[in-house]
């Protein structure tokens, strides 16, 4: 059966677009409060999970040793848009670990936020792996490694200590062993597994409440959740859908997308995690299947409500401003 | 029944993401020799039509009264990419109706080739209308108007005179009489009109032959198509679909994106046309069907197909140039 309508983009009087997708919310048990869509069909992941592959970082006692901040924290979670202050934090992770930015083994792509990316043109400098919006990522795996005394070239393989940790967390965290033969490789050249939405969800819930992975890991996550809450900028950038969201709600959501249309939160009050996959790839559709769950789930304030209904029926304007369509959850979504 | 899935994102061992849509593929006289998924829904064309929009700027006299070139014709068909001989070109035609770029109402944008972003960033200008994808398109109306002796203000709302006899030249071509509440408003604040992908098929079989559309018509879309032919830079830019698809395949092929998933071509030689809609609105699935599209129908030399394959079945390479999957047609679409 194939995954129900999830989004319409719609054009004056008429639907231009659909997205079709799958959506698993579960508690911290593994108990499927919603699902709607194959759930079971193991996904990539890709970037929504990097807060659980930032679990290396903190246990192999990096973070303490080198001092990493808050606001680095976050970056070490973040799909970051390449503005300067994304770029500065990573440079000082490295910095601390006695590493520089040529350590990086991320690939070089220009700053994805457009003004950014000018900017940087315009001051004559050019792209570095800094601006490679995984680099708060990769500068978080070298910290591992170098506070390990493990090799820092190769740390994306897959058979490198730090990426055998981050496996090895995720397994733990999903509830969910993930096949070797299920392996990617992401866009940042780390190995990327493929696991199911029912699983990922019971993962986030487990990233909110830490419940069943002892008291290390739960005040890891408590810690990487907390820096994230107070630097929400640092996970995304500026009009980016994190962002908006969690300077929103604070520590009430953590959010996090991923490439090719995943979407990932936990919700700690509720004991909640929940995992979206748009089938097509659509990350404007991703973005809304996750604001309209969050209306539906959280209580929220009216401030609240007023900043996460725009990313749940998105306006579309032309490039004189005009509105032209937008985007909405199709009924499916909202049942 | 929903349409069939007609492109598959694969990342290693892995389906990741999946692309469902309709195809029409369609006679001169309107038989239909291919037809994929819903072919009788409207979808709006958006600028996959621009060679029919531009028929105004032959008819009118336009064209030759202000004697722009074959370059400027092909720009008058473009979704172009923002790179330095596109605003040249959108400037010139404009110079020759006496006009500046003040006159457009298409809106501003930086141009879409990320290299002349940031050219245009690093050199200190800022961008400008003439950098829009479709100033080319609005240029042509404008010396279309001029020419009439129509105000130029307002050119691109739905009662101008410009924009009744693009509508009338759709209707006509196309043979389906567009419904005035189906309208929408472009990304460029130009109307546009739903039409089915059956219609749009025969639209430009007619655009490739001209066939029942009288000598004056047949000679325009004739005179376009080698202007475009002989410009397929004009058309779109570096690296672009269009471009390398009919840099390859000159007057053999005339190819046309259009936003949210629309790709339309003609054939001339086998007398066809070929309208695509993804139904996600997914321009890379597009891509995928036309090449794979003009693969089957067309008997091609090995440097043509050398030239249109890596389209059918493109390569996804990450940020350090790792192949790490790629997109390639179904079943559905292969039969």
């Amino acid at each position: 059966m194939p995954d129900p309508e999830l989004v319409e983009v719609f054009r004056g009087p008429r639907v231009e677009s659909r997205h079709a997708g799958a959506l698993a919310v579960a508690d911290a048990d593994g108990g499927l409060v919603l699902a709607l869509g194959d759930v079971e069909r193991p996904v990539f992941p890709r970037s929504a999970v990097k807060v659980i592959q930032a679990l290396p970082l903190i246990e192999s006692g990096a973070a303490d040793r080198y001092g990493l901040t808050e606001a680095e924290l976050a970056l070490a979670c973040a799909s970051h848009s390449g503005e300067p202050a994304h770029a500065e934090a990573a440079a000082s992770m490295l910095r601390k670990a006695g590493l520089d930015r040529d350590a990086l083994e991320c690939g070089v792509h220009w700053p994805s936020n457009a003004e950014a990316s000018r900017a940087l043109a315009r001051s004559g400098a050019e792209a570095t792996a800094l601006h490679n919006n995984c680099s708060g990522k990769h500068s978080g795996f070298l910290c591992s490694a170098c506070a390990r005394g493990e090799a820092v070239a190769g740390y994306v393989l897959p058979e490198h200590p730090v990426q055998r940790a981050v496996k090895a967390a995720m397994d733990e965290v999903t509830g969910f062993t993930a096949r070797e033969e299920d392996r990617g490789t992401d866009g940042c050249s780390i190995p990327t597994y493929a696991v199911p939405l029912r699983a990922l969800a019971l993962g986030f819930a487990r990233v909110g409440t830490g419940r069943g992975q002892g008291p290390v890991r739960a005040a890891a996550f408590q810690r990487l959740r907390a820096a994230v809450a107070a630097n929400p900028f640092m996970v995304a950038g500026t009009g980016r859908s994190d962002t908006v969201l969690m300077t929103a709600l604070g520590p009430r959501a953590f959010t996090k997308v991923g490439a090719e249309g995943v979407f990932c939160a936990s919700l700690p009050e509720l004991g909640l995690g929940i995992a979206i996959k748009c089938d097509d790839g659509a990350g404007r559709a991703a973005e809304v299947v996750m604001a309209s769950l969050l209306l539906r789930l959280l209580p929220l304030s009216d401030a609240e409500r007023a900043a996460v209904e725009p990313l749940a029926r998105p306006v579309l304007r032309n490039w004189r401003g005009i509105e032209v369509g937008g985007l909405r959850p199709t009924e499916a979504l909202r049942h």
